[in-house]
């Protein structure tokens, strides 16, 4: 097995990389793995048997696999199935039927034998078939005699039952082929379930035939129809991933609004909210009509998303519109209701009743829990692992997305360290560490469009489906992001545009230019981290998210490995020499990079704000240099030369251009380490 | 206006390119443009305003240049028309309605204003305004201040009527996604005939309700269904884009015959042909039940495409089969048929009215043509510009693909130089010149699969394209080629996939190693061209083409540069200097290149053949530096070197693994250079 990298072109990249790994290139990783002796051959002899239960969607799923396996060979294989289990070089066995909708904790297990002769995929139901179907295809690669996967026994089952990623498409509209990518892509991590956020301030994005106005005056037009809706559940269901719907209450709901102010609180008029933020619209939790317009609604939609799980939202509600209405507040007063919490948790113990009513049970953002809600609902935490404890303390079901948050730019090995039931829920006993499901990686759409979405998603999520998958144990960074690499390569053929989409939008600003040297920019920056973006530039709806920040990945691959390698060149260790011939090599391309880049500068508006970025840049690599330069001759810098380097060093680690540039601590360190001798 | 590079990512791609050229980026090139004082600004504001004849064409056609502008920008624009013309940034006017099946020679012509105000689109019909609009998108760039298009006027029409693209589906199955994708690109081109080869030996690609056996036996389960057709029709006339079929007999028919033998000249049996080349199967000329079923199928399919022409397709029959049946013999002597050809003729003589007979018009590929023929067929010439003129002379239209073969793997330039009615049509006089209608692009698909078509296609065709469309005059080739540029990069934004292919493609070869050394190498060689591949191994319909053969570009844009460069080296210019140094890199890059490239070689089968490739090119790296260092001492090497240099020389322009390394000729001509000293 070997590290893979992508997205690394330029053949310096070549100077971070190791040789040869022997692990498995697995992610996530497998809860058992026994190794065997020798490989099977992969060739275009390759069929497909199965044995035991059949259903239209294991066909299907053994159609995608082959197809997936000529996308990552090349091979043109064929789709017949093999009628001869013992000579077919994968056999599939499935025990059984599965639910006929998902359910939550289904059995999802499997056992994937490979000897040199055969393969041999068993479960207890189609869902564990799907699972080690994508472990099967990880495991394919090329070595000297051709594609083959290597003779092992691996017997697997997640951790968690509930392991999800949300899509906000009401704050920038997602068409339902960039929802369908995406659940595509979670299916290659075993992911299981898809959380739409479908309604908000900026949209309801979903067609009522009840209420034809929701969508007609609460989209822009940008809505899923019913058949959309229908072929997404059926593509995910076909994925083994559950689609939970959420409808946002009772606040984030001015464009239900737009469309129906009398379910308001406030006097109106409304319109569909253009700016980020939280508003203050919110639904008239004292009214009946509102409950009976929420009846049609959620039964009309309830018959749409057969999940058993139906997501109320319920999350930063502030209260104004209800403070400001004096109707609201005499309720209030009459029902011994003294906060808008209490006010809130009236309309939950409202709403719950619907819900249920429908045959559905309630998910909700933490500020929904209540005591006095039945134990059956689902607490999702966004505000932290606290809430989350609590709830289960309490004996509440919960799911944890603090730490997930995609949309705030952290890097993936963040969000690796982020564990359900650690921190605040470490202290649980068995049973109580029980009730906490799992957890969702959530994707806010304020600074993503279809463009860019799915670089914001792809592959950092592949880590934290890694963390609810693999065992608690599993936590070896270094290990995660040389697998994450290769996830992240074999996603482009599952048709995510990850990788395309910013190259594209490097084009666009290079806009006839190179590309190269904006690349070299990018690839050591970083977008500011969680709402940092919000207090730079005024953001609406409406702004183009075309400028470098927006092209530029969450992560800098090439700062990490840079940062290796410093810490390489510092030790005395004996690759010392070579990584300071490396860093050296790094540390002139970007000395120089601001020159080859001004063309590029000089001619667009789009970057005439990386101007000043370009310039840290090549003062960070000449800093580098001459830090390098003392540390080789022993010479030691006078104290001014560190002072004025302290100085400049400040300055580079303030963002630019909503852009971090990540090499800057570890020049810093080069220069410190200078500084010392 | 500037130089547009893509595809070259690595920092010394800069090296070869100048800062900024005055010239206009549009492909093709307008018939008229008269450059005006100022920029129109494009912005959020964006509107266009219908005047004139309306149609839902053209609204959609609007909605898609609003999407058009907002992929080329990264602004999000209103998709809402102004209802003032007046105020609107593009007023569209359309003085009446196209025909309702676009006919061959309808009036393309459009008129194109842009002030600092406004800009305004006119056309006799939806077919101008369709072309107009994508000049205008070619027209729009980032400069200082913001997006803008340049204030001119432009009076534009095509040179030729027939502006073709040729795809065949039946060698490699093209699902209709990669079909609809290429005719996406062909509009952003102003093509306008879509030529669909759905029939060969190795495949019949459509549905046919009255003889199912066609495709049920004859395609492998890999056709269109009726449906399908039908959208890819309605999808290319909402670009101007005509859709003509082929239905290639009486040879090239295997594919028929393996569902319907008794149509064949032979005793069969007969199955789906998998290997490459000219076979013996033909139809049967001399028996009126192969007419009958013909009359049946034509009538199904001319009901299905709409457009006036039908390709009977007519090439190489090898007339083996009639040879052996001594019914077809005695028939033959009966008739006074003397030849095969002259029963093939009789063959046309007996289909023509048929196809005429529902309503279409026929066109065929010159082996069709007979002076007995009436004059409406169209000859399409593959053979050579010779039998159009031939045609031309007597009174017959033709267009032309001798020199436009894509899949010989030709440079751009190659094409560009071939011109409809110059070399033997030269002579021809100004209504025989009339006669010649156009021509055809052609992309044969025997070592194409949907994962490299596009590579194979774009952007050559482009030139191609130009060619069709601009003046006579239009001939410099290094223009063509800076626009090219721009135009390979844009079509991404339409949804072909020649670059995110290519990378791919590249990706899977490396197989987890950097991409960056691989990249290195399949950009400074080709594929070796026309027919060479198919001597140099046994290919057939499953051959895996996944090697470096098939993710290599068919030109190499760096070899090209690289020869402008040492052009410029060895010339006594002012630039002689900076060119040498440029050189050095080049040059020391690819000495080094097969060290970086051996981690790669060494674990991959689909890599072993490449090695004594990669060792050439360190070789041609070492051997320049060499002769620079001589060059730049003024000392001259010693007979030895130059012969030792020029024996290697020769056998570093011999193909390997199917490959050309393209800038060896460049290498000899510095050794050359060195050695005269």
């Amino acid at each position: 097995m070997k590290i893979r990298t992508v997205g690394c072109w330029a053949l310096a990249c070549s100077a971070f990389l190791d040789a040869a790994h022997a692990e498995l290139s697995l992610m996530p990783q497998p809860a058992h793995v026994v190794p065997g002796q020798g490989k099977l051959k992969i060739d275009q002899s390759f069929r497909i048997a199965f044995t035991g239960y059949r259903e239209p969607r294991l066909d299907r799923a053994a159609a995608r696999l082959a197809q997936h396996l000529e996308m990552k060979t090349g091979m043109p294989l064929s789709r017949e199935l093999s009628a001869d289990a013992a000579t077919a070089s994968l056999e599939i066995s499935t025990a059984g039927v599965s639910s006929p909708v998902q359910k939550l904790g289904e059995d999802e297990s499997y056992r994937l034998e490979v000897t040199p002769a055969h393969a041999r995929l068993s479960a207890p139901n189609p869902l564990g078939v799907l699972r080690g179907m994508e472990t099967f295809l990880q495991l394919v690669e090329a070595d000297r005699d051709g594609f083959t996967a290597p003779a092992l026994e691996i017997d697997d089952r997640p951790r968690f039952a509930w392991r999800g990623l949300m899509l906000d498409v009401a704050r920038h509209w997602m068409p339902a082929g960039v929802v369908r990518r995406n659940i595509e892509a979670m299916s290659a991590l075993k992911m299981n379930v898809f959380h739409w956020h479908l309604s908000d301030d900026q949209g309801f994005r979903v067609e009522s035939r009840r209420f034809p106005k929701l969508h007609e005056l609460g989209s822009d037009g940008h809505y899923y129809t019913q058949q959309e809706i229908h072929d997404v559940i059926e593509f995910a269901r076909d994925r083994g991933i559950r689609v939970v719907p959420e409808f946002d209450m009772p606040g984030h709901t001015t464009a239900w609004f737009a469309a129906y102010p009398e379910l308001a609180s406030g006097p109106g008029p409304y319109a569909i909210e253009r700016k980020w933020g939280v508003f203050d619209p919110a639904m008239d939790p004292t009214r009946d009509v509102v409950y009976q317009f929420l009846d049609t609604l959620i039964g009309e939609m309830a018959a749409l998303f057969p999940d058993d799980y139906f997501h109320i939202g319920g999350d930063e509600v502030n209260g104004k519109e209800w403070d400001r209405n004096p109707r609201i507040q005499a309720f209030m007063r009459e029902h011994g209701l003294r906060t808008n919490d209490a006010l809130q948790g009236y309309f939950n113990t409202r709403l719950q009743p619907i819900v249920t009513g429908h045959g559905k049970k309630v998910i909700g953002w933490d500020e929904v829990f209540a005591p006095t809600l039945p134990k059956d609902i689902v607490v999702h935490s966004w505000r932290g692992q606290k809430s989350l404890a609590d709830a289960a303390r309490l004996g509440y079901m919960g799911i944890l997305s603090a730490g997930y948050y995609l949309d705030h730019m952290k890097s993936a090995a963040f969000h690796y360290a982020v564990d359900p039931v650690e921190h605040e829920s470490a202290d649980l006993t068995a049973e109580q560490k029980a009730r906490i499901l799992g957890g969702e990686a959530c994707m806010w759409s304020e600074y993503v469009t279809p463009e860019s979405i799915d670089m914001r998603v792809w592959p950092r999520a592949a880590a934290i489906a890694e963390r609810f998958w693999s065992a608690q144990d599993v936590k070896d960074v270094a290990s995660m992001y040389r697998r994450l690499a290769v996830v992240s390569r074999d996603l482009e053929w599952r048709g995510v545009r990850h990788a395309s989409s910013h190259h594209l939008m490097l084009a666009r600003l290079a806009d006839g230019h190179p590309v190269g040297p904006l690349a070299t920019l990018s690839d050591v920056v970083e977008p500011v981290k969680e709402y940092s973006r919000e207090e730079m530039r005024q953001y609406d709806s409406f702004t183009p998210l075309n400028r470098l920040v927006d092209a530029t990945r969450p992560e800098s691959d090439v700062a990490r490995d840079f940062a290796a390698l410093v810490g390489r060149a510092l030790s005395g260790g004996d690759d010392k020499q070579s990584s300071r011939d490396q860093l050296r090599h790094w540390l002139t391309l970007w000395r120089d990079n601001d020159a080859a880049l001004q063309p590029a500068l000089q001619d667009s508006f789009l970057l005439q704000e990386v101007a000043p970025l370009s310039k840290d840049l090549a003062a960070l690599g000449a800093a580098g240099l001459q830090a390098l330069d003392y540390l080789s001759s022993g010479r030691k810098p006078d104290a001014s030369w560190a002072a004025t380097q302290r100085t400049l060093l400040d300055n580079w680690k303030k963002p630019r251009a909503e852009l971090l540039i990540l090499i800057a601590p570890e020049v810093e360190r080069l220069v410190e380490a200078a500084a010392r001798r």
